[in-house]
């Protein structure tokens, strides 16, 4: 076993370990060793493992997370989008059940003339993943190569890709180490890896969505708040427009739970229509995404403006006119029976009357993993047609026997599992519970 | 990049990793699905080395420690030593420059009626290694195998071996990695690492000698009693007699350093003669191995018990027994010309008088490796010729021009280099400084 990387530069692997380990800030360049050399296979995953438990145990300083997320962004392609005189703009989401506003706000931001650059990922565990949804419209292709992703934005003002191999590829490598490790729970290292990534799009301003609850990776709301100012003062140091939201995954967004069903769902958004909860999460973040993009002066003004776009059907053709981009059938938009459906249904009835007082939303991604619709294992396959329709939601009135669920599925084994876990997801009680609100609070950057 | 061992134990890996990560007591089947997975190869590097940086910042509670020195020591042979019908009894060193006690405390153990199965390891970095120094004497074999070893003790008492593969390979592995991952630091990691190797040895009793000072691994008193404490009570949890002495290592022990030349040096004290710091260490080390083994009712009979073995000549009959067992050649012991002598030698001149305040141990031992008598890598080669003779320790008077060192070396280069690194480790004032004890503390067992 050799202390490698020593050849390349004259820092050694292990004074970098120790230090971090003794709680010390490391300079830019001893982080630069260790990306770097990593990236290069130089520096062997036991040397990172070690590294990354200390940077998680003993914590990142701003500097230090700022300088990672850099050295992270430059380990591949950063995309130059000068062509495009608009300010490009991006919105990420840290992930929940039902989260399916991307589909939504692309177009939309693209119809209020910013230009979307969207690279994303795929569902992983409870949460689902926008390409997997995407892959649901027959033909839709989320694999461009750099030029045709380019080639789309010039078309239609926004387009939706999968990670390609170029972009930061130094994050690939210390993701997959990091899930083996038990060093993914480090807002400092969750924040180097969504800003890397997304920052290497070549944008100017990002709008992210932090969620919180039950369902999300952060629990608490105080943990959601401290991941989110870490993330837009990280974006601000490197020059971008930064906001955050934190927002509710106490229970699913929307009323469906899988892929082609919640396409489904983003097209009635779209056309003015959709659950109450999903539309003002998507006026909320396409307002932003407006005002930071220059196309709007205040928030409200931005709200305004979604909802114009929204109504004025423009938000809608930019949608039909990127599946078509894409390779997409865009008939499945106005004939929904062309997008994949599930041979069965079951329908869930309620033990009780009253009122929904909670949903265990992680359950509810468990239930929709279940039934195929999304992976356990990067390696599993998903099936776009199965999924879960929420007819209840927290605070509505349920009657006994009266059906709150209805479970869209292939296999009649998985359907029984689901079902189970779905019933498990329900509280009820007598008396209506709080509302909640849906956005808690928003941190935005010095730029607002 | 997978979550290994999962088939082989319903314990999985990286919930391990979470649990020590998130400081909670690990169970003995989760340290053994670790220490059993790793030896087999089943799980990879990089998850063991995340958990032993979170085992170093998170730190073993006491049952823990002795759960990962027992698993360890079971990773391999333990040797049964029953046939023996007189007390089994050890002594190990942290390590120090110029500690040269296991040469003249194995025989002289033996010569006062215990067993001393003795394993030792080779130097590495400013500490020498006994199996190194005892190589010096030619024919000398370390590598026997282990019914060769009971052979030995059979007929002298004692025998001293290198580690073998059969002994604590689990030790071997996670020792390996600790050295490039920055996670050698640890007193709990430290204390199974040594007391697993020295319990696969069969014994029932062991005396400990953690050095602390300038050229120790333990700077400071402090740290070496809290090591010292864990060790003593792993022990005796594991149904030992134990005893640890915190020794001062601020200045060599002896007056040589090298390998030979401390063999010549233990001879002397075998005879009755030699410094009287190493004299002295050895009286107290080999009354408690004396005592712990049942062959002195107290320490201080031990002592007078020593002094015996040594006036008496029967501790330097069993060195030569042992010697001629182990197939050296034993008339090196009076012929001390017939060990490797060093080509040439040069006197460092003291540039002042006044009197010798402090020597930097580890510059010494660095100086020594620099002339060849040790070795900064494994794969390194060690001549056993060179050395270094120091004719003033601290205290001791000096007068301008007296050489206070002689440099023993084959190449000239690199003695220039010892010169310098030799003159910069020793420093002269004009009043005697304060004398310190050598035996600092006692930290003895619930058994003594």
């Amino acid at each position: 076993m050799s202390d490698s990387g020593e050849s390349a530069s004259p820092i050694r692997t292990t004074d970098v370990i120790r230090k971090k380990r003794d709680g010390h800030e490391l300079s830019r360049a001893e982080i630069a060793h260790l990306v770097e050399g990593y990236t290069r296979g130089e520096i062997p995953d036991y040397q990172v493992s070690a590294w990354l438990m200390a940077a998680l145990l003993r914590s990142l300083t701003r500097a230090e997370t700022a300088a990672l997320t850099d050295l992270m962004l430059r380990s591949g392609e950063v995309l130059n989008l000068s062509e495009f005189p608009a300010a490009k703009v991006d919105k990420h989401s840290t992930g929940g059940v039902g989260d399916k506003t991307s589909l939504v706000l692309a177009p939309l931001a693209a119809a209020g003339g910013v230009v979307v650059p969207m690279i994303s990922g795929r569902g992983l565990g409870h949460t689902g993943g926008t390409l997997d949804k995407l892959e649901s419209i027959p033909g839709f292709r989320v694999d461009l190569p750099i030029a045709e992703f380019r080639e789309v934005m010039r078309e239609c003002g926004c387009a939706m890709i999968g990670q390609t191999a170029e972009i930061a590829p130094a994050d690939r490598k210390f993701y997959a180490l990091r899930d083996v490790t038990g060093t993914v729970e480090s807002p400092y290292l969750i924040c180097a890896s969504i800003m890397s990534k997304k920052l290497a799009e070549g944008i100017d301003a990002l709008v992210l969505d932090v969620k919180t609850g039950s369902g999300a990776f952060m629990k608490t709301e105080k943990e959601a708040a401290f991941l989110a100012e870490l993330m837009v003062e990280t974006g601000e140091r490197m020059g971008k427009k930064m906001v955050a939201l934190i927002t509710n995954m106490d229970q699913p967004l929307g009323l469906r739970v899988g892929n082609a069903v919640e396409v489904e769902e983003c097209i009635e958004i779209l056309r003015g229509g959709g659950p109450s909860d999903l539309r003002e999460l998507c006026m909320e973040l396409g307002a932003w995404m407006l005002h930071l993009g220059g196309r709007a002066d205040t928030v409200g003004a931005g709200k305004r403006e979604a909802a114009d776009l929204i109504d004025s059907g423009k938000a809608l053709d930019k949608f039909r006119r990127m599946v078509e981009l894409q390779g997409g059938d865009a008939r499945a938009i106005e004939d929904p029976s062309r997008l994949p459906r599930a041979k069965h249904s079951l329908e869930i009835l309620s033990p009780k009357g009253g009122y929904v007082s909670a949903i265990q939303s992680e359950n509810i991604g468990n239930a929709c993993v279940i039934l195929g619709g999304g992976r356990e294992k990067k390696e599993d396959a998903v099936d776009p047609a199965v999924g879960i329709v929420l007819h209840k939601k927290v605070g509505d009135r349920v009657s006994k026997g009266e059906p709150f669920c209805t479970v869209l599925y292939n296999s009649d084994a998985k359907a029984a599992q689901a079902k189970r876990l779905i019933e498990q997801s329900y509280e009820f009680s007598e008396t209506a519970p709080a509302a909640t609100a849906l956005v808690r609070r928003i941190i935005s950057g010095s730029a607002k």
